[in-house]
């Protein structure tokens, strides 16, 4: 599918850092950085411009905060086109801290919101377009939303200046047909203003990469994928796949390949994504990952049966 | 999404024999079918019926054959409303050998065919059928049929004593506007004959389970799954996803669960089968497994960069 108002933006170290607090390792970073700028990635989030007042530096590595000297040291001396770019959760930035455009090699901020958080969202959005940055929001667990307040968050977010409004399928919930609902109503309000629609699978079900290509033909524009789908629980749509599919003569297929074989199947050994039966429970339930990620960390983490009994009684709550 | 048309097919011992030679143990078979038996799955499908003229007993395990009497030791004593089928291959059955449906315990016999040999399907499945089974169609590599081919191969079709005619998308390189576009052809022939769309995927791309979805969206009746997606190479569309998707009340998904927890986590260990980027090479370029299956049973197994130069490579024919 070649369609060039696409974009794709890899997110391996910033989602992926949500299962080991943010603690790659620069070469690791550099491996990923010069693997994504080879194959012509459009944008690489390096990872979260978080508080240190709210996350301490003991625990969280530095792609948890990003500092201007870390993103500059991974990226030295690699050869890239692509543009870069962080992510800030509502509450837990200090927006006076982010240092203005011209001073920085970041390129564009996206603000992780939920649905009721979106005019707090409005608001980190313009102080970050105010210093000169591209913005993007991305609203969270969108397959617990009520449409209504879905819809007036997007008639807020006609008049903002971001590039892109994202669907994020948190919880690896949506099925085929939700997503085309989902970017029908974004597209009905942002489309008009030049905004475009963005979309964020989670792979609890194995739906990251078929939803991706079923918001794709309905008209996503930007899309976010991982190498080798590593992210958190299940992770995400996988970037071999998705540039597989995309065709666009810009992309490279063998960079990501050859950084899967050399940096990704070791990782594997230490880390833990991907499809595996707790995450594909929360999926189907539409719930958080945490339970499950709690499972996968305990001595029960193979108990499938007992944690969907667990997970249905959970969820019955009238 | 539930139709009560729609009956789903269970060919964990079937597909997943196809990476053990068949051997699996009897208390495995016996578990997957009291599972798919609790789930209320429609059709189990336990095996080949295939001619030890051709496949040495020596070599290959008892499911290769399928004897009516260990069919009926495996399921002895086990509850089950589910119905029994097996596979045939095109010149690989002594079709006088299959005994009447009345002696037998089986209710169904698949025939497996490429799309230039449907002449020869057609044959079989009348024998099959004179003798008192249910029967199918399944037209496999379908991601390399000619259109003309096809269409002309349907049109026979729609004349034979079929249950339904399966869309195999064998090297998993198919994506959903594909798969639309083939149930739509499929329905056209087929329907007015009262005929069902089947669709049996593989999951070489993560599609297995979207591709599956997509075929139902468009009117596939007959759905092929394997548990814990256990298949050939990439393996199939997974059953725990399927039937929580489909959501029938007449489905149960808590059994399946209990057996990837008993069964088939101890059985990865042993054999492998999934999402592995050799697989997912030869999905995107159209390719039969055979390759990447090679490179997995040696020691360049995750040399994936230069695997897909070769592939591509090989592509070039021109």
């Amino acid at each position: 599918m070649f369609r060039p108002e696409i974009k794709v933006l890899d997110c391996t170290i910033r989602d992926g850092g949500l299962i080991n607090e943010c603690n790659f390792e620069d070469k690791f970073v550099r491996a990923v950085y010069a693997a994504c700028s080879a194959a012509g990635v459009d944008y690489i989030e390096v990872g979260y411009q978080a508080d240190k007042k709210f996350f301490s530096p003991d625990k969280y590595g530095k792609w948890k905060f990003c500092e201007e000297s870390d993103v500059r040291k991974a990226i030295d001396g690699i050869e890239s086109k692509s543009k870069i770019s962080t992510m800030i959760d509502i509450g837990r930035v200090d927006l006076d801290a982010i240092r203005p455009k011209k001073e920085s090699v970041v390129d564009m901020i996206r603000v992780a919101c939920y649905v009721k958080d979106v005019d707090k969202a409005i608001q980190h959005v313009k102080a970050c377009a105010d210093k000169g940055y591209e913005t993007t929001i991305n609203i969270m667990a969108i397959s617990t939303a009520l449409v209504p307040d879905l819809e007036e968050a997007l008639k807020q977010l006609a008049d903002v200046p971001v590039k892109a409004v994202y669907i994020v399928d948190s919880f690896g919930a949506l099925y085929s047909e939700q997503i085309h609902f989902l970017v029908a109503l974004y597209k009905k309000y942002l489309n008009p203003k030049g905004i475009e629609v963005g979309i964020h699978c989670h792979n609890n079900q194995q739906l990251g990469f078929g939803n991706t290509i079923e918001a794709i033909r309905k008209g996503a524009n930007y899309l976010d994928a991982t190498i080798f789908g590593i992210g958190r629980a299940a992770g995400n749509c996988p970037m071999e796949l998705l540039l597989a599919f995309l065709k666009n003569p810009k992309f490279k297929l063998e960079p990501i390949l050859e950084v899967i074989e050399t940096e990704f199947i070791p990782l594997r050994e230490k880390l833990e994504w991907g499809y595996i039966i707790p995450h594909m429970i929360t999926g189907i339930l539409n719930q958080h990952p945490r339970d499950a990620m709690a499972l996968r960390a305990g001595k029960d983490k193979d108990k499938y049966a007992q944690f969907y009994r667990n997970a249905l009684s959970g969820a019955e709550l009238a």
